[in-house]
């Protein structure tokens, strides 16, 4: 693909992370740098602001506000859930972004997201090339799930883990307090892939772990989990901390959370909103006669980027700026990947992997790193995982409170 | 009182908070200073322990390690719900109480709690005074509801208070990436007093504040709550954000989550160990046919050390000093407490309030300081809770987790 001098186009997409614009900041200040980008846009709500032509002009923002973005959680130009359609069924919103892209001149866009947006970045990057327009196209990976094919980890991940390790090693020390028995149910995200749910046995390494695990990639059976908890209040005097995903599925593939929804109403026929750990908290407390305390980490484990881990905040960072460093060289079709380096200390090299690979395919734990009856994980996950959390965010702060990006937000005309 | 040689008896009761060890360093590290104190004594589990005396010997402790329960959460020598029967009803605890203090030769005794904690205290130091055993007894704050009274605030509530404040300001992100329609409702711990729900409206300080507050000081109302999202909904694009106390009642005084509890049972009969949020959650989507989150701070508020207020944690500790060297000045029968000096610049004063007022007066958040229609606090508000959660932590950490305090807990011998 030739370099042409033009517009460069970012946008985020899917759930947020607390680095999630640290990429941003990465795409933002390195096309400030390239002499082939002429305009710098931020699609508002990624490809939904693409079809209504809502961009930021970035150009306009402080760059110390820029920088502030490494610290702020969450999608800052606004994220998006929007699923393209397959190009034979309706090519509309193709077409429609293909003329978006000849009136505003983008050669060079960039895609902030996971699986998912993954696939809406390699669609539009496979129709821009089959009707002859010229645009380098490289995705930037995020998701705290970890899942995205071809790269060592995933942006958003480490930080979400460490949230997970940290509020674990917490929550160890507050339910062992009393002499009484007590049984946690602790519920994490990740629908599909149990990378962040395992990322709760970090805490064990410190001796503040949970008791038992249970990850997505097994097969989950209500009444084993029953007896397992049973177990170990034998061991530990009636003392349990059980950490489930929130996508543990049964023999049938079916989630736990809508095997059990047809039974989760209240009297009043309310849907009870609650999630599989409150589920299963009032199946345990029913069966075992033992006080039970569910706990979601819900959206907290994936925005509280005052505990992000620094080196994730830093990869997400150059995770943006190689994007745009390999557009500006010629790359296109791409999506930027970590390769770890060999060797005992942790390195990573930043490289590439083919756009069609990132959206079709999904990283899931390997089976071998999972501990029999559902006790953790090895000493692999370990060390897997350990390297991505170190070094603390060193967040901004204003009273004491986090100092987020306060971005002008002001809309490019044309 | 007289100001006896002999040794010295902590306790902590009570739920945890991110501090209270704090005031137990506080507490040891003083009492090493003391010529009076001759032994130094750590009660398992509070009150329990006394009964059952099982004391750790702390001066086996390695002081560095003393020194790491200033960040480290929760009871490090375990916490009791144990409720001393009045005198009159029966004796026999205290009369246990004495014959331990009489073969221990506790001179000097410090309980770490709240209402409850302080009522136990008050009444052990009356029947030790009322049988002629000289100890002098001085009680340690805490607690995250800050409802003690006598004092400007209670160590353990700006730690809590600045993990929601902080957790609101990322949610506040999170929750508005999309532009579709979505009501969170977010419940935060409190049961009678309202201030650490109050605490959420801080982050409205720096633009990222919840919409609605529901203290448990005010009346609430299910049909009313559903008709102020409703509005909330009109103003601003169907996203609100509501927080409420655990601790919300109804016109006849009963919690809510009372109220609902007969009704919160699923289709098999078993009970729905969701909370307060979870049940309004399924209400008002029901109602307002809108897309509803709940989220449960939960016990996260409390043990989140890793957030805690740097001068939470240094006047939790001085807590615990000051109490040490009252006693040993011949005070008895008091609870620490802090009191605000004038002017401008926050500084606090350490000074005493009798055992008996701090045991049986809740402190609420005044009526005037709280907005009509739930849009949150007053100026007054902020004034007061702002300094309070003033520094960082720092904690120390170890592979960026956290390295909590490592005791010996070595059982005394007598």
């Amino acid at each position: 693909m030739k370099n042409l001098k033009g517009a460069c186009l970012f946008g985020q997409s899917g759930g947020p992370t607390s680095v999630i614009n640290a990429s941003a900041a990465g795409v933002f200040l390195e096309a400030m740098e390239q002499e082939l980008i002429t305009e710098i846009y931020g699609a508002e709500h990624g490809i939904r602001g693409v079809l209504e032509e809502k961009f930021f002009d970035m150009r306009k923002e402080d760059v110390q506000e820029l920088l502030y973005l490494k610290n702020t959680p969450s999608s800052a130009l606004g994220s998006v859930r929007y699923k393209l359609k397959p190009l034979n069924v309706d090519d509309s919103d193709y077409q429609r972004i293909l003329e978006v892209f000849k009136k505003w001149n983008i050669r060079y866009f960039f895609y902030n997201g996971g699986n998912d947006s993954m696939d809406t970045c390699n669609k539009i990057s496979k129709f821009l090339q089959g009707n002859g327009y010229e645009c380098n196209v490289v995705g930037v990976p995020k998701t705290i799930d970890n899942d995205l094919f071809g790269t060592d980890h995933c942006p958003g991940y480490a930080s979400a883990a460490k949230y997970v390790a940290t509020s674990l090693m917490e929550l160890y020390l507050d339910t062992h307090v009393y002499d009484t028995g007590m049984v946690t149910i602790i519920e994490v995200m990740g629908r599909n892939a149990g990378w962040l749910t395992a990322a709760a046995s970090l805490a064990s390494l410190k001796g503040y772990g949970p008791d038992l695990i249970y990850l997505p990639e097994e097969v989950f059976d209500v009444d084993e989990f029953v007896e397992d908890i049973k177990k170990v209040m034998a061991e530990k005097q009636n003392k349990v901390i059980a950490v489930i995903s929130e996508g543990i599925k049964d023999r049938t593939g079916k989630y736990i959370s809508e095997y059990l929804a047809s039974v989760n109403k209240d009297s009043f026929g309310h849907a009870q909103l609650g999630g599989t750990a409150t589920i299963l908290a009032g199946i345990v407390n029913d069966k075992l006669k033992v006080k039970v305390r569910p706990i979601e980490f819900s959206l907290l484990q994936r925005c509280g980027a005052h505990l992000a881990s620094a080196t994730d905040i830093e990869e997400a960072f150059m995770a943006g700026r190689m994007a745009v460093r390999n557009a500006c060289a010629g790359v296109t079709d791409k999506m930027v990947i970590f390769e770890r380096k060999a060797g005992s200390k942790y390195a990573i090299d930043y490289k590439l992997v083919d756009l069609a690979l990132a959206a079709n395919t999904e990283k899931k734990v390997p089976a071998e790193w999972i501990l029999p009856n559902h006790r953790g994980l090895s000493q692999e996950f370990y060390d897997y995982a350990l390297p991505l959390i170190q070094g603390e965010a060193n967040q901004p702060k204003e009273d004491s409170l986090p100092r987020f990006a306060k971005l002008k937000k002001v809309y490019a005309t044309k």
